[in-house]
Formats: structure tokens, C-alpha cells, sequence
């Protein structure tokens, strides 16, 4: 899995986990939904510093986002 | 230590360890060497790309790279 597939897939995960919708999220990390859309879908641009302001609105360490799940039982 | 600040370090840490100039990484990483020493002293705009590619290329996980580090002792 390539990297911005493993942190789309991250972002998904997290945001769910605090039922968050994609416009609540946006609206907390002051970026358009539509950006965040994308960046859900993987995108290739994502910056350091759009990957922090996300992580801090979800509550976890930037490191968190960009983690390979080690599995999937 | 803002995101960008734990980067730069983790970066010029990790090139360290490996005792590579930064000519060495960059010219791996295909970046050039002055783009690789602004993100060793703390660039903000970074991608997932690149964060992808030092990592490879260092041997270690993308989110080693964003790892704070938890004490200097």
C-alpha cells in the first residue's frame, strides 16, 4: 500500500471512529471538505503541515497517520 | 516542537546514523541537495511523496519520520 493510500485510510478510520462527519472535520482543521474529500480518496500532496493540523483536531500523533496497520484480524 | 521542527530532526538524525552527506540522500531520494538542507533546518511544505521517498530510501517507516521523540537521555 503506498503511502497516501495508508494515510487516507487512516484519516477515514480516525475521523469514524469519532463520528465525525467530513464537513465537521474540515470545519475543525479550516480546510475545505472537498480537500478533505480528496485527501480520504489518497492524495498525493497532502503537507507536513496539513498532516499535522489533522492529527491535532483528531487527537492523535502525526506519526499515527501515516502507520501501516500491522494487520487486519 | 512543531511538526515541521520534529521532521527536520528526525531526518538529520536518521542521515546521521547512516554517515550520509546530504548530497548522498539527496541524490537517492532524487531531490536536490539544497531542497534536502531546507528540510533538514525545517521546511513546512513537504509532501507525503517526499516523506515516502526519504523514508525508503533511510530504511525506516514513514512514521519514523514524524516520531517526537519521547526523551534525550
Amino acid at each position: 500500500m503506498d503511502l497516501w493510500e495508508t494515510f487516507a485510510t487512516n484519516l477515514r478510520r480516525l475521523r469514524n471512529v469519532r463520528r465525525w462527519s467530513q464537513g465537521e472535520l474540515a470545519y475543525e482543521a479550516r480546510i475545505s471538505r472537498s480537500y478533505l474529500s480528496k485527501l480520504e480518496k489518497g492524495a498525493y500532496y497532502v503537507s507536513i503541515k496539513i498532516i499535522g493540523r489533522l492529527a491535532n483536531k483528531l487527537d492523535v500523533e502525526p506519526a499515527e497517520l501515516l502507520k501501516r496497520s500491522s494487520n487486519r484480524g
